[in-house]
């Protein structure tokens, strides 16, 4: 049995402790935030505490707070030599104060408070600056039902880059479907299956060969007339311009 | 039983014709192609023709042909006062010439060449000049099981725009997330659950909601950190940058 106690009370921290819980080989030993009115729901299943100095032995604290708490965070734990890591993409392991055994569990995934989520769709990049820390992070990984993947801190900076690319930009656009369509009488509702075939589309086909429409086909006549029609909007404009030359710039001709 | 003839060969025909020949109450009457060579497969089941003057009757004509080629092979069909409708998002249900009772039947889905194509996923738009020929047309969509809607020229051009976004352009993103993490030694099939999460949650969502990341926090560290990442290349930068103000916008404060 992994003992674990979770600091913090994001949407991360919250999703986590729902699946330790549900977990046979995995049980939450403290639940920490600083205002605990917030985690004050789970008082009945779990030791809620808001003060660091109640903290007792766990075999690893994750640190699932924001990106700038992070390093003086791990600095005020009244510890040292124990199993420590953060939850984030973009923040190095170094940023963990070196008294603490230090690694990363980070969650390639998007997500939301309200979204419901299977972590067996959500595969956890783990890095450990000591091999040894490795096996109980993986097994921990495991026990929730998600894919657990080495990697070092390029590759999860890599990775956190290009998530911003497929899942924040992306959502972006969809977001701008939603604008161009109800702000003249169409429904947004009639491209949730393209969005989704677009999706599923490049599980088993790159991007490459995926792409189809008027910036791939060279369509010089539709995208003249697509570009003009979005001259109340130079921001949309400018947006179907970039991507226009990004897919011609990816498809030359 | 309507009969239906197609005209042209390229992806949209081709998911049609199987759609059709699996549909018991519609029959493909013949399908034309300039080049006979590229339906030449097909000869054993459909009359397959490679001149017009070898048309004959039949309940609809369908041109899914490239939206240059639609205005001239309307003209040149040897008959009129029979249904003709195209498939294109972008070009105008005038094009097709006036001799015909005209309309169009544009599929709102991404449909390449090797990607199987429910057509249940497919919703089809509607649209004709004279209302006594919507009918036929919302029967023959019926029977190939997809979901039918009534839409005027407006509508169709907005929604084939917002298509354009949400479908092209969103997939150069994943383009661009499979070129960042391949060159770094990272794997782009471990966005591939992301990508999927990110296509599914806006379909009870509002990609308003849905949205997460560094520019929705106005997280100032990682956006600098990832944009001094891309320096080495300019016009990914320039995309994350564009998208970055969009979503600042989107969600100003």
């Amino acid at each position: 049995m992994i003992s674990v106690t979770i600091l913090g009370a994001g949407n991360v921290a919250t999703h986590l402790y729902n699946a330790f819980k549900q977990s046979s080989n995995t049980t939450v030993k403290q639940w920490f935030n600083r205002n605990i009115n917030t985690i004050i729901d789970y008082k009945n299943d779990v030791d809620t505490i808001d003060s660091l100095e109640q903290l007792e032995d766990a075999d690893i604290y994750i640190l699932a707070v924001s990106d700038d708490a992070i390093a003086k965070l791990s600095q005020q734990l009244p510890f040292e030599d124990r199993l420590v890591v953060h939850t984030s993409g973009s923040v190095s392991v170094y940023d963990i104060d070196k008294k603490h055994r230090r690694g990363v569990l980070y969650p390639l995934q998007s997500i939301s408070k309200d979204a419901k989520i299977d972590f067996a769709d959500v595969p956890i990049c783990i890095e450990t600056i000591h091999k040894k820390s490795f096996p109980l992070l993986r097994e921990l990984i495991l026990s929730i039902g998600s894919p657990a993947h080495k990697i070092n801190s390029d590759q999860r900076r890599v990775l956190h880059l290009a998530a911003v690319f497929v899942n924040n930009f992306t959502n972006q656009l969809y977001r701008i479907g939603h604008e161009i369509t109800e702000s003249e009488g169409a429904e947004f509702d009639m491209l949730k299956p393209l969005i989704l075939e677009t999706a599923k589309k490049i599980q088993d086909m790159s991007p490459y060969k995926a792409q189809t429409g008027p910036a791939r086909r060279y369509d010089k006549k539709t995208l003249k007339k697509q570009i003009k029609s979005l001259d109340d909007n130079k921001h949309h404009q400018d947006i179907y311009k970039l991507l226009t030359a990004s897919i011609q710039k990816t498809h030359g001709r």
